[in-house]
């Protein structure tokens, strides 16, 4: 890979380069990138709005995130927020902060990887700001999407006996984190250290390239589910769950057994020593759709295979529990990742 | 000023105590802070975005920028990016970036700061994210406003004959940071040094605390005046002119004598042995409004108090250029300030 300094195209040379092949694909981008502002045509329907900030060194380590995938994530994590109101995402916003040791070939991997989201899931590239940072690369995006009024589902919307659902499987994303951090330490110093990933390929992809479940709300509309209440998981279950259970004023059940976990986390976890179950509870970065229907959704829910129904809603005197496999209650705490180094 | 730690608190916590005094003020706002997204609703509007990064040690020099001061400027400047399309900002997302040296004091007193700015314009917070930093702090806004069709402005609808127009003076934000960085390497290394600003608090003021010029654009919806092109002076008046130039396929004629510039800003000019028309020309950070009317609205224009006629637009091939006091023509260049440190 030849290497371009930054400083020799410029702010606006560098926006031009990297905006170039992005092409506008929705009628509501009415205009992009170039002028003060974009501007936004969602006549008739409400603008979802949400944003996210990563940062090298606290979300994220180049030592084993390809750039490609981090734009890819990047946008991903957005996207999966305006699914997870029952929206459609539109268009994103993407600011840059970029220190000395990155060239501009580095800002077009991670342009590629932006580039690949936005074609994937339809989105336009709308504007941003980029600019030289003192250390390292931070990546802000902002994702503005569309719902109707009556189709937004909130995390207030949860009643008593109606289902709690899950899509795919929880726990991977930290499991591929965990292996990352465990060939990281092991090829340190190391020249021409190849790291062992053989058969854990899903734990990777979990972890590099998550992708927003625009397929399960695709299906949901098919089947005529509208959730009562709604929220992508990228805490932890626990804490989604808690968020779900606080906005709508209720408790719940979750059953041990019913937590759809793959077969390649279990092995890790066993391998790692860690328990399973507080993984798939509290790892995060699952960005799969935690949900509640009504109990006469029960056998539209049950159709959906990447669907799993893991508890129900309770009246909120009963509390938020797991119920185990030898059938203890144990109440559910949010131990999810803290940027703040809290538990 | 006592200091909390923010892991005492925690994100959901911080969170928490800094959005508590924000009140929702416009109906568009359905949903603020809270679930995945913010819901807004433009019915029968266009929806502007505009997204500004401030990264510390790059845009913002903490030992002599107050926190609140400085909440205040990023919200500042993203919703003169909405007036300068002829909008009216509405929302706004706010991510934090916060090393360790920062307290929850420190963090209040920066949303003190957007908080200010919030009620000042009507604007309502609804949405962000927060997160611990390797190092210093950075600020990432995303403004969300409204127009009708009708009203917006681009860069791109100046036309020959065109009056070119600029609010306020110029020059006197960059003069404000001259004075503040020749204080600050004075002040190095003394204790109780006591930086002399007599006489020089509107330059501070421009640079410290800048104010969107609502009031421009109000007025001019008062008289009737629609601009043909316009946009806000951040990189300074000869990089926006070039940028309406290009986006319009015009040529112009700005008048050096017509160039509104303070006396203070002159006096510190003199003092500090720098060229005048050079930082009123490419100093930027004014946030004044930059455009241009037709022929026809000279008389309208010229009863503003507030705004001067500083040259007009010409044919794409007569380029664009300043006419010096001593009648020569200069060609712009835009030299304004770069964030990757070229020129």
């Amino acid at each position: 890979m030849s290497e371009t300094e930054i400083s020799t195209l410029g702010e606006f040379g560098l926006i031009d380069n990297l905006t170039r092949d992005f092409k506008v694909k929705n009628s509501s981008t009415v205009r992009g990138v170039g002028d003060d502002c974009a501007v936004l045509d969602y006549e008739g329907k409400k603008t979802l709005v949400t944003t996210d900030l990563l940062l090298e060194g606290i979300h994220f380590d180049l030592t084993y995130t390809p750039l490609k995938h981090l734009g890819y994530k990047a946008v991903a994590v957005n996207l999966s927020d305006v699914y997870a109101m029952n929206g459609t995402p539109r268009q994103i916003t993407v600011s840059l902060g970029i220190s000395k040791r990155f060239t501009v070939e580095h800002i077009n991997e991670l342009y590629a990887g932006i580039y690949a989201a936005c074609e994937r899931y339809g989105v336009d590239l709308v504007g941003g700001d980029t600019s030289a940072s003192v250390t390292g690369l931070l990546i802000s995006i902002t994702c503005i999407g569309e719902a109707d009024e009556k189709e937004i589902v909130y995390r207030k919307g949860a009643r008593d006996t109606d289902l709690i659902c899950v899509s795919g499987d929880l726990g991977a994303a930290y499991m591929g984190l965990q292996l990352l951090e465990r060939e990281r330490v092991a090829s340190a110093g190391q020249k021409d250290f190849q790291p062992d990933f053989a058969g854990r390929e899903y734990l990777l992809e979990r972890q590099l390239k998550p992708e927003p479940r625009a397929d399960v709300i695709a299906e949901m509309r098919e089947l005529g589910i509208k959730p009562t209440a709604m929220m992508d998981v990228s805490d932890g279950l626990s804490s989604e769950l808690l968020h779900i259970c606080k906005d709508s004023g209720v408790g719940c059940r979750v059953y041990e057994d019913r937590i759809p976990i793959d077969y390649q986390t279990a092995v890790m976890a066993e391998e790692l020593n860690m328990n399973l179950v507080t993984a798939a509870m509290n790892g995060g970065e699952d960005y799969e759709l935690l949900f509640t229907v009504p109990l006469t959704d029960h056998d539209k829910v049950a159709q959906m295979k990447t669907v799993k129904l893991i508890g129900r809603i309770t009246k909120p005197e009963l509390g938020a529990y797991m119920v185990t496999r030898d059938d203890a209650e144990m109440e559910i705490r949010a131990q999810g990742w803290n940027a703040f180094g809290d538990a």
